[in-house]
């Protein structure tokens, strides 16, 4: 299905020139509501407005004269009409879902633009991943905006991904329709040293007249920050105080502050604005990571927007933050983000501008969502077979390629150990049995890298310590960020055997096996990142893997979480990779036994 | 000269990084002061700026680490430190000042970025004419952006310019360097009522991603209105009250207030923000018109901005209206208007933020102005030899061709009032004798619109009352707005051709002649519109001319401004232009004599 772009304010000038004169019918007039300008940071009380081939033709206290025959008019008394939501960085592939999908799930909850980066998927399949993303964005009926990936792989030299991104890709995709700007530059090392090609990204995206996005995911607000912000990076989420958060707009950058489903990143820095009283324009609220099972049971940007209303911010303040200031970050305030003449015609119909029930949302003029429902198709892109066959095992495995041989009586390993909570990780060491040549994990488990982009067969082998697992279980995961081969944690082997082989069928996702039997899988089947599935029945998936992985014997939260970031090696102190154990205090491979 | 492209951002990032980050020096550190951040709307004190190859490389607390043994440090205690001012709307040709000496006239009083529309030149010499401006503007050291004029002729069937301007023009001027987006759309009644033409011009602006200049110059808020905002401008700068800033800003246009030498609509809707609470983001300040005198006299912006803090704005949110706001405004907020890494380093230093003294002026990160004086070169354009011979009248003319004849002994002519202090003129009639076949302007003066565009050697006569004029005198002038003819009032036919002459051999200007002699000449070479003196030499001839004016007999305030709107085919009750008197009432041509 070939995306049909939505026709630009131009395209349609005349006719809303002659809605708004009164010469011609809207095709909806909704009157009498209390219509909450984000660009005055007002409600109007008992206002219409009056729609035309989707887009807001006129704004005003009394659209009688765009009434006509057939246009549909609905009363709102009583009722606030504001924006719809915008969420102004976030990734589709956290909630293990399509494009088409995660919008579906997302569209009752009055979300009607996102500026997404699928970062994940570009490790797995580079610059096409990126384009088949985009290209579905572009088919749903709300705004799906696109960030070009500016960081795959995100540790180049300590892993191996299934592409890589550069700046020429980077150039490429900035004549793509749908693309805003630059995905979140995660390198921030490379900037602040000077390094050649993340600066290259950076200007073909500036020369582009495009956003460039940022990741300063560091406390150290001294020249090393200085010099991030004078390398282009126009917004930055990764703040967690009120002191990150002002040190960020004071540099002319835009402060983009989460609440996603494990990020609450609002309560510690919209002080600046509450309580430090800075010009609250710069400062943007995005979800950046939402699961499907949020997605199905919290919301989304309404409740980001809720919650930071709920931590003291003035609601007309708040809802700026998730609609016009974003809409004018990413230079779209002519076509998103207030309801103004000439915008998008994207609203929701709510009682209280506090709690934000969202009862009707509204996109490009079609009501698409009420009370919980969505209400218009988000369709689905063919995706290529192959999209769904990236698992490449290269061999079949066995329990055999998961050993760890010494010939020692003991050995002392070092151990990745998962602290609850917490992204980090700690290097630990531990002293551990060798039984027939074989080191045995007594009381931890194994970890390992198994690589599958390109079908080397390789396997990288090494321990962690933290989830609790009991005997006989292995889990294996897709997911596996950011360079997504597969990670297996296990107590036994062969269930580790097991688990790998059996995504290896189905394409991805994540599986428990315990004493012999798959307990628990999620099908992740494109890409081994996402369902096609719709949100709901990916979240009861999910749960029913929590609930084998806590019978399994984990004591953690978010354990699933925890296990996909166990590859992450640009987040200290000690994660795995295809090409080893990596200390990432000191961005060096290390052995599993010294 | 060929201009320079002033280096992107991306062009020197790298070194702006490494200045930051200590390992390379910058070329400038200012030390020490309250720098004022219009991104946050605060005061840091004791705050350092490095630059680096004329942009901020670093702002913050403590830039020891970007001092080398070549970078140049100055102290700043006790002074504040704010962006250069930015004029978001005007007409250098206002200034009756070739882009370089308007720039030489403003850089003192701390202008460094001005969003010019040079609608003028564009009915003298079309598309090429706008062209030349440009590319002056191109030259100058601080920041100079062209806006595409969009109505030339203002008034399309009432009058004939030197050269139009159409949908074409605007597309193709889009893609030249300087242009930012179209000037005002002045012709509102063409948008409102879905003129293909200006709609062309609109779409082809937002096609480019540029902005489109509004000029909505009416009381009437009703459907009219919310047309004019549907058809696409961004801006406007023709309200006149607290009701129409509001209108316009609810509308998701900014709303754009005037202190110019004439215009005095700050003090009149600036109490939208500062006693109706609206967010003050879409509100910005500009000077629309400033003459010499003004500029020489009495200052620009800073004029501008203290007047708005004089009308009760907090200094703080007046300087965002001049800065950040208008940065915004035009897409250029990564690159001007405010103090923070990688803009362009304009900056001025004051002791005040109430009366705004501007003490130093940087641009570019190069001191431009102190304590008045302009320190920099603001380079000329080679002006082609024929535009500086634009008044080509085709013929000699004599007393006689200002003869208005009629076989009465006496007439009821039709009379253009002006009014004091006032741009509309009144129609009036009057009764006037004929003597010898000829209608005497006993008691009033002649008019009359001389062709000096093509050489027709048209002359378009009709009466003029309100200036007050003894006998025995002219005043000719080929500001003529907007089609640039030339104007010639007079109390004596035999004067009005000497007048009229005069200005065919000095290649255009403002000449008063009385008794047979010149009493004062302003020379006008370049398109009849413009001098390349400096501000003060042309300031200095205009008040000579005022006090000629005086001398004979004109008792009005801003005489040679009505003289110079009486073409103005756009503003009622009655004007004149090269193909007779029009009743701007009806848009009608309407006779002298009925």
């Amino acid at each position: 299905m070939e995306p049909t772009p939505f026709p630009s304010w131009q395209d349609v000038a005349s006719a809303l020139v002659a809605t708004a004169a009164g010469r011609a019918p809207a095709d909806l007039v909704i009157r009498g509501a209390k219509v909450v300008l984000v660009q005055t940071r007002e409600v109007m009380d008992g206002w219409d407005v009056a729609i035309k081939h989707g887009r807001f033709a006129y704004v005003g206290p009394d659209a009688s004269h765009c009434i006509g025959e057939d246009t549909q008019v609905e009363e709102l008394s009583g009722h606030y009409l504001i924006p719809g939501l915008c969420d102004g960085h976030m990734h589709i592939e956290s909630g293990m879902l399509t494009p088409a999908e995660f919008t579906r799930a997302v569209i009752p909850h009055g979300t009607t633009s996102m500026f997404t980066d699928p970062h994940e998927i570009a490790n797995v399949f580079g610059l096409r991943g990126v384009r088949l993303m985009h290209d579905e964005a572009l088919l749903q009926p709300i705004n799906v905006f696109t960030q070009m990936p500016s960081c795959a792989p995100s540790a180049p030299g300590l892993e191996t991904t299934g592409f890589e991104i550069g700046p020429d890709d980077v150039s490429e995709a900035m004549a793509w329709p749908g693309i805003v700007g630059l995905g979140e530059m995660m390198n921030f090392p490379g900037v602040v040293n000077g390094s050649q090609q993340m600066l290259a990204e950076i200007a073909a995206t500036q020369a582009a007249g495009k956003t460039v996005g940022g990741h300063y995911a560091s406390p150290d607000l001294g020249p090393a920050f200085h010099a991030y912000a004078a390398g282009g990076p126009a917004d930055d989420h990764e703040g967690t105080s009120e002191t990150d958060a002002m040190a960020r707009m004071r540099q002319g950058m835009r402060s983009m502050i989460r609440l996603g489903s494990a990020w609450y990143d609002i309560e510690s820095q919209i002080t600046a604005i509450t309580e430090r009283g800075l010009d609250p324009r710069n400062m943007i609220i995005c979800t950046d990571d939402c699961f499907a099972k949020t997605l199905v049971e919290d919301g989304h940007m309404n409740r980001a927007v809720r919650h930071a209303i709920d931590c003291g911010c003035d609601p007309l303040i708040a809802l700026q933050m998730a609609t016009i200031n974003t809409a004018t970050h990413f230079g779209l305030e002519r076509e998103i983000g207030q309801i103004a003449p000439g915008r998008r015609a994207d609203m929701i119909v709510t009682r209280d501008l506090r709690t934000l029930p969202i009862e009707v949302v509204y996109a490009r003029g079609q009501r698409v969502a009420q009370f919980g429902e969505c209400l218009v198709e988000c369709p689905h892109l063919d995706w290529p077979t192959d999209t769904r066959h990236s698992v490449n095992l290269g061999k079949s495995l066995t329990a055999a390629d998961f050993e760890i041989r010494s010939d020692a009586a003991e050995v002392t390993a070092n151990v990745i150990g998962v602290v609850e909570n917490q992204a980090p990780t700690k290097a630990l060491t531990q002293t551990l049995p060798v039984r027939h040549g074989v080191v045995e994990p007594d009381g931890i488990a194994q970890i390992a890298l198994v690589e599958r982009h390109r079908g080397t067969g390789g396997v990288t082998n090494a321990f962690v310590s933290g989830f609790g697992y009991g005997p006989g279980m292995a889990m294996a995961s897709t997911v596996a960020h950011d360079s997504h081969h597969m990670i297996v944690v296990g107590t036994d082997r062969a269930m580790m055997a097991k688990a790998a082989m059996r995504l290896g069928e189905v394409g991805g996702g994540i599986t428990l096996w315990q004493d012999g039997t798959e307990r628990a899988l999620v099908e992740l089947p494109i890409a081994g990142l996402m369902s096609d599935r719709p949100a709901t029945e990916v979240a009861a998936k999910v749960t029913q893997l929590v609930e084998a992985m806590e019978a399994a014997g984990c004591t953690l939260n978010n354990a699933y979480m925890q296990h996909s970031l166990l590859a992450l090696v640009v987040i200290p102190e000690l994660r795995i990779s295809d090409l080893g154990l990596v200390d990432v205090r000191t961005f060096e491979l290390t052995p599993v036994l010294p």
